[in-house]
């Protein structure tokens, strides 16, 4: 009973702004605590006004510096912003980026930033779980724009820059044929490119590589835009404020082409595959010992195949809640 | 009829290792054909004798050349190796390494070596569906090691590799720590570690590295064994004979210990639980116009959750599975 009007006060203080509430909802979410399923689904219901920002590239691409740049603009056009680093390279992660200014944000009542390093899923990659309640949260408590900062090459992490309207990829100039290699899967998911490191010499072949690669791709793609490429220098500050316009312009679009409504239908779909996923994989671990055990051993036995013992766990769970 | 007739003399031949049913089954698989699912089925409780090595890497770390060269070996020792390359990176699809003895291998009737290359899913990664079931089929044909070569970068390729019972990491000295950070990850998962381009001066700083790593790891992580790290050099073939040989000792490693009916048996439930979110997800596309068309609407109002939309999933397509 106290945990439930505690809920509806942390809710309550959420949507208030309150850093305090926010960053303890954060924190349950993150842990999955069985307790804030309900408050989250309050929180999703009140969600659905912020522009959810994905900005991805691989290790030393300079995301993190370009980040802290977006920030500082969002911030002088009077928006505020919220971040959520799940990169476990982010220098975000000790606030050294954006400084006092973040810290601050973090023990004040109603901050322009707020800025939150989710920790990876072990080391083998893999998002943190309340990840995208994080996108939730932080859209409830009024934040304008929420920018989802991820290292791009896992599959779940191109799950959670798919969860996002807008998604920027960030590349380096020089960066060697293997790192291209492995990117090259996340290119074709941006909106928006940003070449970082700008006052490098090699900055403008790369520039130019994109645009000829997204040329190339133009007509088979059907795409209804040009996709920008726009070269920027976190030292100087050059093509910031041009990066910003390009993701507002961007947003703009999926408004006015009436794309945004179904892309928010897609990733409200994606999301509920994934937890229909969690609550599969949830099920089975809580059972194992106990309605799962003959399964089990049926299929230790191979007379019952993964695709046989698969349809009858699907079977049980499903029956159980439907009950 | 005649398809069913035909899928038994599709196993038959698969079984009596013809390599055009082992083609044409491998076909079926990672087409996802559902007239397939049955004779996936009789294949899966055939197979279980092979040894199955995962080797991983990035791109640029020599992975490839490295597995003809183990492949080599193989046959050196009196024995048949499959081959399964979802790298898009992989030479192998070309089949210009093993060259004429894998070509030659691909239309005889009973050859010492299979190769094959499963097309990755999209641009964006992800694996082959039918991966495993191409294991299946090649070790029910018969085949005494079975390599899966992946780039190792995804969590879908990480699973891959944790459905092998010996996973190789291989490591190429002097790639940048842009390369390290995004491998970190895949490193703790090798059974064994080998070095390549062992003529390179670099190498023997990449193997004391990966040593010091792993002296590290060992109190925290109760390993049973020391993990070895071999340095090769596939223009050589120094250290490829070693690497065979702790390939090889892993195996046994695992039967005498006891670990390798209890890691079997966790990649049976592995891919129990893969198959069940796949089901999932073909249903609900099955059904996304009909019966899921209401559930739909509930979630783009937001009034449901994607948590609650995930329960409704579960329990609808649990109680259609369990009529």
């Amino acid at each position: 009973m106290s945990t439930r009007i505690d809920s509806i006060d942390l809710v309550e203080g959420v949507c208030a702004g309150q850093s305090r509430a926010i960053a303890r909802m954060l924190s349950r979410a993150e842990a999955g605590e069985a307790e804030a399923a309900e408050a989250l689904d309050v929180l999703y219901r009140r969600a659905g006004r912020a522009h959810v920002v994905g900005i991805t590239g691989v290790p030393g691409s300079g995301k993190s510096t370009l980040v802290a740049k977006i920030a500082a603009a969002v911030l002088a056009s009077g928006r505020r912003i919220g971040i959520i680093a799940v990169d476990p390279s982010s220098p975000f992660s000790g606030g050294s980026i954006l400084g006092d200014r973040i810290r601050m944000g973090e023990v004040t009542g109603d901050p322009a930033v707020f800025m939150r390093s989710m920790a990876t899923r072990g080391a083998l990659g893999g998002l943190a779980r309340g990840t995208l309640e994080a996108v939730d949260i932080l859209d409830a408590a009024g934040y304008d724009m929420i920018v989802i900062e991820t290292v791009g090459v896992g599959q779940d992490e191109v799950d959670v820059v798919r969860a996002a309207h807008t998604t920027v990829v960030v590349s380096a100039p020089g960066l060697g044929d293997d790192i291209q290699a492995i990117k090259a899967g996340i290119l074709e998911i941006a909106d928006v490119h940003a070449v970082s490191k700008g006052d490098k010499p090699e900055a403008d072949r790369t520039v130019t590589e994109l645009k000829v690669m997204l040329g190339l791709d133009l007509p088979a793609s059907g795409l209804k835009r040009a996709i920008p490429v726009i070269k920027t220098c976190a030292a100087s500050g050059a093509g910031v404020a041009e990066l910003l316009a390009a993701i507002d312009a961007h947003r703009e679009h999926l408004v006015t082409s009436g794309e945004y409504e179904s892309r928010r239908q897609s990733i409200r779909e994606r999301r509920m595959l994934k937890a229909a996923e969690q609550i599969l994989h949830d099920e089975f671990e809580r059972h194992r010992q106990g309605r799962m055990a003959d399964l089990l051993t049926a299929l230790g036995t191979t007379l019952v195949s993964p695709r046989t013992a698969a349809r009858r766990l699907l079977a049980h769970i499903g029956m159980e809640i439907g009950q």
